[in-house]
């Protein structure tokens, strides 16, 4: 039996004509491949007025080939969590127009005229209210799939539905393992060796984040992204879209809210990199502004969401919504501080850091990344206020030598 | 469609000659009803020298009928379960002989030279070593069944296999609920009513309840039993079995323990029924033993594991093992006072209370339970050591009226 093969264009033709009708002539199709990520088949089929997007998944890792295989089973749960965030927030991820489940294609909405959010910060560009849309529909998906709307069984199915053991571990590994040991896949700058170095020794940093993996592999309190990078979200000047869920599975709130902030985190610790003060310091500004909103508009929107409705009568026992919030928060922080040193040092770099032409300046904005990150982790009960995490921003910078 | 019946004695002859070679003549062998709890078909079916048990799930509860739907998929998580136990200590179950999925009906040993643990201590025997058994028995499976041992892909798929929803939507509300408010399901004796009144105000019980029932419902530890009560335990004067796992999923393992621990409590809370004061004073000692025993040996039991081997090499962490095990302690004594309280004024009482004849007495026994109930929950981060749970029995007891 030979090994599960990309589409080629005729059949990707095909494929769309026979499953949606946005097409007259199968004919006149353009395809176009533009994988962007590592793992799967992209491509935008077009007629020059229409297009739609083909998303293939095969039973291994695109760029790798299939000396790294990865269950093509992670495409239905795409599938699945866009369909749930649509339903969550309307508009809020490309629409699926079609799921074929034997040959582990989504056909989806093309939304070309987004950008990824990853470049638009890198090339200075400011959406103003990035922030607080994501922190209102990442509220919204955690509160809409938790145990506080959800009966309870209904929730344990939604649970089922969404295991996905073999792209879990490797989040456990990449996350918590490898840039927490001097590990064969990392990736550490000369700039920064010492510092990993030192992290590798660090005790209280190590037990904190042995404490938040295991959050990650035991507490499936809602249905996380699993992977919300800011190159996971594309944008306009005003709306925004979130993309590619593969890693979706039930897991601890503050994951999400952890892994998104830590990528505005690393925009903010790569300005460092700029020689213009003034364009570093507004861009900073900006950053700040867009951190506070998102974990002020999360938590906002979350408690709102609470004190309309909680089904479970056990759960609208008074004072445990704040209790439950105050986890979360802990926890993002920790999970934030994870993302920003996996970032900077492990296997999965991040162009904000990577592009920074500067070998010395680079340098600056790894160590601030890895102060900052473990920070994070070490401090993360007290960091009880959005402000108590824009004063340790602020610390973190002022201590960084030059 | 007719619902689905139980087996009659002729269909029972026939299958268990067809699942087992135990027996030389199917038209010999005696059936007996034997089921003592409220859910499934037990039969006993003998030919004089050998026996064999079988149990049959039907889709509903059998003392209730078609009116209480149960899903019969539980019967697959008992005989799942049931191998687990015995892989995990061996001879810790009845071993299963033969599981037939299409028909819902478990064969396996019979254990009858075993009795029933509720009833052994009711008649005031005392085995002396039962508690460090369960103890071990339970950290050898919780241990077993963890990301401790288990690589990160197999613990999902059995968290999978063993999810349960039906079975553990029941247990949040009998546990969680009901005895926490006045629900018409609660069954509280006038002696109690006022001191069940009170709790259903205390804000301060009501939400540690509330965490405990979140972890219930969100952590995905280890592998529970479920419903570890007295009565789901037989025992010799030197071994025991484990019966009746259908209530198992993955839970946070203070749960197991909690509960056992709080039948043993309530064995003791009964003791002060009797009116022999130098027996009750007996009784009462050796029960302590036994929780010490129970308590004891599970956390060193656990920590001899993790001392031995954890494969997961972030989980080695120096330290991480401690805060572990800390905090299965303070759920396992949330848990007990959960189980002791819905024992005394929810649903489904227990014997040890029930059949205490002096109305008087056993309103202090009820009032021993709540009292003892209400300061594990609101104490647990307190109770660290098996000391402080002993002194907190005492302190307890001594502040009963009278």
């Amino acid at each position: 039996m030979t090994a599960p093969q990309p589409l080629n264009d005729q059949e990707i033709r095909a494929f769309v004509c026979r499953h949606t009708d946005v097409f007259q002539d199968q004919q006149m199709l353009q395809v176009e491949e533009i994988s962007d990520g590592n793992i799967n088949f992209v491509y935008r089929v077009s007629d020059g007025q229409n297009s739609v997007i083909l998303k293939q998944a095969l039973p291994y890792i695109r760029i790798i080939g299939e000396g790294w295989p990865l269950p093509v089973d992670r495409i239905r749960i795409e599938a699945q969590a866009l369909g749930f965030f649509n339903m969550c927030s309307p508009n809020s991820s490309p629409e699926v127009l079609h799921f074929e489940r034997s040959q582990h294609v989504i056909l989806m909405e093309d939304i070309g005229d987004y950008h990824n959010l990853r470049h638009v910060l890198i090339r200075g560009d400011k959406p103003t209210s990035i922030g607080s849309q994501l922190g209102q529909f990442l509220a919204m998906l955690h509160y809409t799939s938790s145990d506080f709307l959800l009966d309870s069984i209904a929730k344990k199915c939604m649970v089922a539905s969404y295991l996905n053991p073999q792209l879990c571990s490797i989040s456990e590994e990449v996350y918590f393992l490898d840039p927490f040991c001097d590990h064969e896949r990392n990736n550490v700058s000369q700039g920064v060796r010492s510092m990993a170095q030192a992290l590798w020794q660090d005790d209280e940093l190590k037990l904190g984040v042995t404490q938040l993996r295991y959050q990650f592999m035991n507490d499936a309190q809602v249905l996380l992204h699993g992977d919300l990078h800011t190159g996971s979200v594309f944008v306009t000047q005003s709306a925004f879209k979130v993309i590619d869920p593969e890693f979706a599975f039930y897991g601890p709130a503050g994951f999400d809210l952890g892994v998104l902030l830590a990528n505005l985190l690393l925009s903010y610790a790569s300005q460092v990199g700029k020689s213009h003060v003034a364009q570093r310091d507004e861009t900073q500004a900006y950053l700040i502004d867009q951190i506070e909103q998102l974990v002020n508009s999360y938590f906002g929107e979350f408690d709102a969401l609470l004190q309309a409705k909680i089904n479970d009568p056990v759960l609208q026992q008074q004072g445990f919504d704040t209790l439950f919030l105050a986890g979360v928060r802990e926890s993002a922080m920790g999970f934030a501080g994870i993302e920003m040193t996996r970032r900077t040092i492990g296997i999965a770099h991040v162009a904000d850091l990577d592009e920074i032409e500067d070998d010395e300046r680079k340098t600056l904005a790894e160590m601030l990344s890895l102060t900052l990150a473990a920070s994070l982790i070490k401090q993360r009960t007290k960091l009880t206020t959005t402000a108590d995490l824009a004063a340790l921003i602020k610390d973190c910078q002022a201590s960084l030598p030059g």
